[in-house]
């Protein structure tokens, strides 16, 4: 098992992608790791640390794709930049999988167009982890198509429910629509039509609201990407904004300043589930490889589980269980 | 000042609305009220309690609207449903202002039908308050517009920004457009329209993301209605699901049990700015009269607070300063 890490991507590198690497390679003495970025910054990264050269490769690769750069121009300009190195050799079958923390229009750009799509795969599509009272589940498309067809929906809900079931250890996961009410004829028309559709999912529940998802009314969450991506960055901004509100609830006094410890105590064991870092990252589905995306700010804790995961998407052929599920 | 109060809308009519009807003309002596709805149950919710029958009037109207009954034909067949007997007396200068805590759908329908727009409006938008750091923002549309063109959303926008300073008491309130990125070019292609035509209006900011929402970075949420219904039942889950977490987060022992109360004391004082029976409901925004909706789960403070919202709304002439806004 070799997976391929972006040394170049996210907010802290090289550091947390090194430092997510060697603790990968410390739990998983079968696995070995690929870095792929600036061979400098890396080799200087790595002189802190003690780690088996036998196991961890530098692949060089100079160019850096910034978090805001057009993902077609980056990908197509940028041939030795870490996301298309890495996936080149993801493409050759040097590595078993690629992940980064970089910027994610370009990796799926770079994804689709080097890896490019599984069999029968209309569009790949992103698929994020989302918190729920029940712990995670899945929303899917979480900004890489905007617009959402019926068919499509159909392929992003069975590429979700095999994630879950793989991925995630959902049985028989069911499938909602984010709509604007429970009812078939509830919204625009591309909507009743991707309901309509839909219906040819085995586990399709009907729409879902958006009261529904903490609950988990469903295990995937359909939407279009600019729903899943508002959601998706609006969820991602509760536990923070919570810490704001509990800090700004405070009173004078010494009693006062006892609950607030407490309250935030137990606000951090109450969201702890809801932490991205256990999870890592998510991979594209619908390319023909296995390319993870993890959040810009990852931590090396994030990065060591991305990598997990990834090498649980090889080991239990994510990919040959969805073209089974389409085909 | 006379408003005329749905009895017969909402989860809990007529004791809400009646209850609530009664704790206004308490607090504002100025205050005429007409209970609108079946007759025998206002009369028999009534005889509860003491009031000057010189203050509140009963107009009968017996047929009921149920809450998920298809507005348009519920408007067109119960003529004589407390919803178009009321805004019918809203028409004829009976009453000041019509309110309701029932069915949004055919309130919306029969106030466009039988209010109709105000000069120079293009499409009616509801409104919604909705809870940041900041204390309550404005959402834009809640879900009356499912999909919504660049003309229709620039007035949404100088609504949205009458609304604030006269109801809201924010001055020179900013505009963001809620969008998968912060860049211009982001979101689909009637995103980018909607963003270029926004740029015609005073305060906008440009776009905003889903982390935006609870650090207010503007004071009106653009959204077509899709967006805009998702996160407004998303956001009204937020507390009950908190509630839930920060039980499921308990462990045994006395200690850990008085930091969970603590936690809870600190945790509802927090999200209380946050209720939305403080402010009670929310007007239509551009029909040619004052016709507001509250949630279905209205209390008696809601429905009061709605009668106080409605007053402001009459008293500040919103409906004229829209139109100076628009033309």
């Amino acid at each position: 098992m070799v997976i391929a890490v972006d040394a170049d991507g996210g907010d802290y590198f090289p550091k947390n992608p090194v430092e997510g690497s060697l603790q990968a390679l410390q739990e998983d003495v079968s696995l070995k790791i690929m870095l792929v970025g600036p061979r400098e910054l890396i080799t200087k990264e790595l002189e802190k640390h003690n780690y088996d050269p036998e196991r961890l490769q530098v692949v060089d690769a100079p160019e850096i794709i910034g978090m805001e750069e057009s993902p077609a121009s980056a990908v197509r300009d940028k041939r030795s930049s870490s996301i298309v190195v890495g996936l080149t050799l993801h493409k050759e079958r040097k590595c078993d999988a690629f992940l980064s923390a970089g910027n994610t229009g370009a990796l799926l750009a770079a994804s689709t167009v080097i890896l490019g799509r599984l069999k029968g795969v209309l569009r790949p599509t992103i698929a994020s982890y989302y918190p729920t009272l029940k712990g995670f589940r899945l929303l899917v498309d979480a900004g890489a198509n905007l617009e959402m067809k019926p068919d499509q929906a159909v392929q992003f809900a069975k590429m979700g429910q095999v994630f879950c079931e793989v991925l995630m250890g959902i049985k028989n996961p069911t499938v909602g629509l984010l709509n604007v009410g429970e009812e078939e004829e509830k919204g625009t028309e591309v909507m009743k039509e991707i309901h309509e559709a839909l219906k040819a999912v085995d586990g399709f529940i009907g729409n879902i609201e958006g009261r529904d998802i903490f609950p988990a009314k469903s295990d995937v969450f359909i939407s279009d990407g600019v729903v899943g991506n508002i959601l998706l960055k609006f969820g991602e901004s509760i536990p923070a904004a919570l810490k704001q509100m509990v800090k700004g609830a405070a009173k004078n006094g010494i009693m006062a300043k006892i609950s607030l410890l407490a309250a935030r105590k137990i606000l951090k064991t109450s969201l702890s589930p809801f932490n991205y870092e256990n999870v890592g990252g998510i991979p594209f589905l619908g390319v023909n490889g296995v390319s993870m995306v993890g959040h810009g700010g990852s931590s090396a804790l994030a990065i060591k589980n991305m990598i997990k995961s990834a090498v649980s998407c090889v080991e239990n052929n994510i990919n040959g269980k969805i073209v089974a599920s389409l085909n």
